[in-house]
């Protein structure tokens, strides 16, 4: 262990986690691991006990099989339905089981003491499981109170996973589990896995000492990124910290290809509309919109883009869509989509010109692309239609159908492919190897690529000693320049 | 109505409605209203009567707003649910508005006593009420015991159609409600409006005479079209009949357009796939899998294509796919897709050789195309993972993803557009219209076409009379050959 | 022979030649092989002789290496030349390749007195060499007094066929070749092929006798097949015609593929415009503006497409194109494609309102689509920027760029890849075949798709008997119904 | 001028030229002005004066109609000849008029005195007529011997600019041109435009005073920049220098839309080969690549690709290309075309294992990247088809294309689009104004953007002062960080 604590060191850029405070990067925070985890979660309602059983897990006493104690989740005889459903989710993610087969016997982790606060679910259960496989013991809570899958929750239990969490914990419950993992006698955790920042914080305050011994924080949501960067600035932060959310891997794939997909489906199961042959505006020409005009265009529709940046514009014309200001269009259009990471792109003015029947929605950040507070009026009705949507009627009838009241669509209505989640569960568990201290970041990413070629049986050339001294590479890479780490901004 | 029935000559090529039995024309049975109608009901259970009343529509009284009673359905008080429904519904058939608008005044249908048999949905209220509001008389029944949307059937019913059906009818109600329809004193049909041709063959049975009255059948489900053609094989059919489902303006939108989309929403809904880098066959390169091989490529797919016909093995390589047989590709593959209309097209020798995780189901006809049963022999575990999705696992542990059991995908796991239904409810009306007779069919064809362009605000160019010489075409068209009535093999 | 002239029976269609006088049936006429062959020979034009050797090809007497005399050509001594060209066009003419291996030893064709009259190139050498090879003897002639490769003239003659052609006949000189070819004592050719009608022609007026004898005529240009339909009308027609222009396979290749990359290659090569980002209006949306529009969206083009057909109009929706009048977008386009069969599409008052640069130019019926006519007035100056490209300029500096003065692009100002030619040629060289009689025409399309696939490598899935009797099908085709061999006007 | 020479103070970056000397890097030397002005040049050839006049330009003495006689050119009696074609191609660069409008009154240029050296063609005539309209004093040669367009040098001599260029220079002219333009009594240059450095240097050398009074250093061939960066390694660049090759403007049209459309000309004008169905293998999926493959899939070819970094792979992937190892496929692929960077990425093994007829060609660095050299070897016969393009004939008859000798197939066969010429000539204009001093690259990079988007009727959005302050952006940008203004890798 005294090698290892030695040897991590953390990336060098720490402090640019937010430098760029651009759209995009606000953006990504929906679209962690967590909020994906909600949907998988409702899909696998059904393994779920249902006998409503009211006792709080505080209260109760389980054993394992092994006949250990050390956990807390709702019902200990789960554990073999979420088995099966870590069994389904290792099957996308075989990053990650090729990853604890190229460890075996070495144990990179050995003496990695690990905390973690995400959320609880299957995908994240692969993510711990990987970890235990190579070494490192671990502890772990929730980091919302609704998301966990009991049945995982219990799997990781049953295996000897010290796991403190339950779907509907009380705040005084979430605590309560947060302090579970981190107070151990005996016990000092060297490092932190965190989405969103609350068990980092926990530590900070709480365990002063014991965060001095921490070496290195993984954390992956915005939230967490920002509030780690506050503490830099105010010189607290004595800790390594490592912004898994803005890697290049995950960037692309959350947004351009995912965006591509989840826009078709957020919309066809939330309306049922026709792509073809109708009008869309696109507002944002970014990574996220670049994916949703792609799908659409592709799909049939006529689509028209707004944008603010002459450089993205002049993209989208080379692309072949029409750059337009939403007044333009607006009277015309069939569907408005946001992809901005602005606010107030759509005004309540916009919404009064639409047509009857048309469609608005959000993929850029939260819900302040659409002016959803200024339909909120008297003379406007609301009608819930089903989940997710709303028909907005005005006085002569006309009705304008809003998604998720301007919400995320595509955390809302559509899932997150598990794939896009290995990416970011690989890069994870990777920034936690003592192996990665000392490299260029964009050599991680592309070893996290490289675990994921496989997934479409592709095939790398390696280049020769003659061709890598002639592009002056090292055979084995980074093949690309560090400032490519950075997520990339056209 | 002497006039009308006079006027009504159907077109000349009745016997010709299985001429071609080619896998096209067999697999748009499915495709009809009725299946959609499905999708749609169970999406709007929400407004439908929660108190669960289990008195029997046929033993209660009811009178809907006016004091008449000539209806039978689950509770006229669901009426102004139902209203609200079909008001929606109306939004994307703005095609037979246009009609109704354009028919003004002249009551083109007056006279018209017609008896329909098919789904009792929003959208086919739509069609109802058009037909009245062109001034015919219309008795309702519903063509499948489970697919009645109640509140729908109440609305149509306050309004004084009169409409026998409810959802969960046993067999017995069924025929009793299509007696309904037809058994009423001192009227007597002269037109048809079949779906699955029970009430034409009541009516054959047991009203001899009555069905000598009859001066036109518009059917249009293959099965239907089917049962007519066998009649008139015998010698038996003495009524001009219309096949609405081989109309080229359905099945381009049914097939080609529709299933481009509906074989990505049908696989998102079920297994959450990512299409991206997936490599994936599509058997059979008719219009159902040019509609699903072009979407799968715009995603991010790599697809291959299977085909036993030359000229379409020649256009799929001219598309860029390349044409290969199924066991060539059958380890390598993501996903499978039959779309052939043939049977046995994946067998389980070639399942037993597919990947772990691999998925497999049927854009095509029926269930035939994926030998299902063969797979269900004692050393394979079927496991539910949810509606629509079973998990078939090989004793190795590799599991196969079977969507809805091999039968088709886009009826079982996805929608289908309203605006693809309007088209085949406006070919309906519009075949019952008597200004039809006489005309070629392919200029209904085009009229029903026209009607739909300002949905996408289409502007048609028009022929100078200068042009119209040149071209030697009439200046409101037909523009096609009538050859071109028949859906376009290619 | 008498086996021969028994078995030959031709289709039962001959009638229906120009039955459907449709735009796309109309243009084809200037897609067949003899137009492309003048491209082709401008580019081999470094083969020909440059010694301006002034005296007349019939003053001079030649003999070829075997001592015979019995052709009439420019210069027997280009003929090695001429045989290198032929060899190159046989790498992507396979088709035909591997028709005359599986004849190999039948001679199918033993018997055939084969006279022909087409544009004399490399392609159609192969064409005529695949006859000799099936056991035909040839008599061949130029159908164009420009288009004769000189050196390919010489390679047949110099393995003995006899051909009468030179680039840069006198119209005596046509006449006097054609009758050359016919007129020889004790040769009685008892099958045409033909491209424009002239030969047939000559034979039936020169010939009466001789024209009784014929058993076959093959035609494949539009022109041709007309002056076919005129004679069969009036009752003149004895003997069996057949129509190559219109088959599926090639109008599907002639029309949509073809068109997808020629119109791209015929604007870069004239006009050097970048195609990202232009706004361009495509009127007419048949198979050839099909294919022009799929490429320039597909190459970042904002497309809008006019229609007068409201099908087409819904296909072009559908497919993501604003339908629209094009005086609607005149002002604002940059470029401009006729592909309609129509005439004045684009008038002068339209070209008064385009933007200075914009493009106009035609890809569907000879030159009457662009009223170019009336940009011949005194006001507007023309301006010769190079071969194929004008500026037409407007008094106050306005240029319109006009290409080909509106003549078929593809033709004029790209090339036609010859794996389309062979599919025409190999189709020609198949009506010769005596097995050919009684046949459907679709299973000839059927085989001449079939013999192209190796091209691509594609592998067809063969039917198993019991999937042959489920779909009512022959194992070895034809898998379409009959109807199909009309080019598909959708 | 003493305010313009303190003003100006260019970028801060200087040193950072070749600081990434990746693959991109060193092939965009090839895309610049330069190379393309040579196609300009040849189809420009026929207004070039015909009559052979051998007398060399240094021995004439002429005069413009101004009676001055400051210039040394071919003929100044082609100024005519030349205008025309300056004015042809200011309609594609209306970006520099509308900047030379903008600037009208304010002559920002003034006391500006620039010696240029970039190749003398229509487009360089618009982007130094530009320099003149803003006020700047201009004294021009030409970096290339053959490529002037002498019409285009008279047009400028007659307008008064100075110019010393002919077509056809000896080294001893090119010197002796160079000196020509600084060496001016009474005339001090403060500024250098230089393509390739060949001025630069001389000015270096020879004047090192002068040197010293140069104010700014505008760039943009890639080899110009290498010397300027050694020069400032050396620590003797006392001059700040300017970049222009490496702007994400210029760059992302050069490589990704270009190629696009150049990978698809540069075949056709070769080979005339059909896309559609054809085996493509892409060496490189940087943006070249990604260019290459994304025409090419859109044209109907099956596209493979071939990778060394995982990143690109995973990209690669997702946009639906399997990545193979070139091992894999080559017996089977119709097409090679290598985008990178790299060198003997096409081996001589390799290209024996090639099938017959098929297609080798290079996108990417210069000509290392198909081992050509190995192909000339005695056993293996050339013959060159036509211009480009060479048949490599193996023993056994086996014919293999080589295009361009593996040079730049789009430099050697197709045209660049004036348009991206105008990107670049807009970038260096702007880099002269003393405006752009401390600005960050990126907004002169959105400057130069937002000249280009009138061409394309596009309008940007702007943001509101709300906006603005929300995403803590000024309001006329700066919408980028400015890392952006690299070139982007991804």
């Amino acid at each position: 262990a005294k090698k290892y604590t030695k040897q991590i060191q953390f990336v060098e850029d720490k402090q640019e986690f937010s430098r760029f405070p651009t759209k995009a990067g606000r953006r990504s925070l929906s679209r962690s691991i967590s909020q994906s985890s909600t949907d998988s979660y409702s899909s696998a309602a059904s393994y779920t006990d249902s006998s409503d059983d009211e006792t709080s897990p505080r209260d109760k006493t389980q054993l394992n099989s092994k006949g250990t104690n050390d956990f807390c989740v709702k019902n200990i005889k789960q554990a073999e339905f979420g088995r099966r459903e870590i069994e389904i989710a290792e099957q996308d993610m075989s990053a990650l089981i090729s990853l604890r087969k190229r460890a075996q016997g070495e144990k990179p982790l050995a003496g990695a003491k690990i905390v973690g606060c995400t959320h609880i679910t299957a995908q994240t259960a692969v993510l711990i499981e990987t970890l235990v496989a190579l070494g490192a013991q671990c502890r772990w809570t929730a980091c919302n109170i609704y998301s966990t899958q009991n049945e995982v929750a219990a799997a990781l239990s049953e295996i000897g996973v010290a796991v403190f969490a339950w779907k509907g914990e009380s705040e005084d419950d979430f605590w309560w589990c947060i302090n579970k993992c981190i107070n151990m006698e005996g016990w000092q955790p060297n490092m932190i896995l965190d989405d969103g920042g609350d068990l980092t914080h926990w530590v900070y305050k709480k365990y002063p000492n014991g965060f001095k011994k921490i070496r290195g924080i993984v954390e992956e949501s915005v939230t967490g990124v920002h509030r780690l960067y506050q503490l830099s600035k105010a010189g607290k932060l004595c800790v390594p910290a490592m912004n898994v959310n803005d890697s290049v891997t995950k960037q692309k794939f959350d947004n351009l290809y995912c965006c591509r997909e989840s826009i078709l489906d957020g919309l066809k199961r939330t309306t049922d509309v026709m792509f073809g042959g109708k009008q869309v505006v696109v507002c944002g020409y970014g990574e996220v919109g670049k994916g949703c005009t792609a799908a659409l265009k592709a799909m049939g529709s006529i689509v028209y883009v707004t944008e603010i940046d002459p450089i993205c514009s002049l993209q989208a014309c080379m692309d072949g869509f029409r750059v337009v200001k939403l007044n333009e269009v607006i009277r015309q259009v069939d569907i408005i989509i946001t992809c901005t990471g602005n606010k107030n792109v759509v005004t309540r003015d916009q919404l009064d010109r639409m047509k009857n029947g048309s469609i608005v929605c959000n993929m850029g950040h939260s819900n302040t692309e659409i002016d959803v507070a200024s339909l909120r009026t008297p003379e406007l009705t609301w009608e819930r239609v089903c989940s997710q949507v709303d028909h907005v009627i005005w006085p002569d009838g006309k009705r304008v159908i809003l998604l998720a009241e301007g919400r995320l669509l595509n955390l809302s209505c559509s899932t997150v492919p598990t794939f896009v989640l290995s990416i970011t569960a690989t890069t994870q568990v990777i920034q936690t190897l003592p192996t990665v201290a000392n490299k260029q970041q964009i050599a991680v990413y592309e070893y996290v690529a490289s675990l994921h070629l496989p997934t479409f049986d592709a095939h790398l050339t390696e280049l020769s000693d003659e061709q890598a001294k002639y592009l002056g590479l090292n055979k084995n890479g980074p093949f690309k320049p560090n400032y490519y780490r950075y997520k990339c901004p056209c």
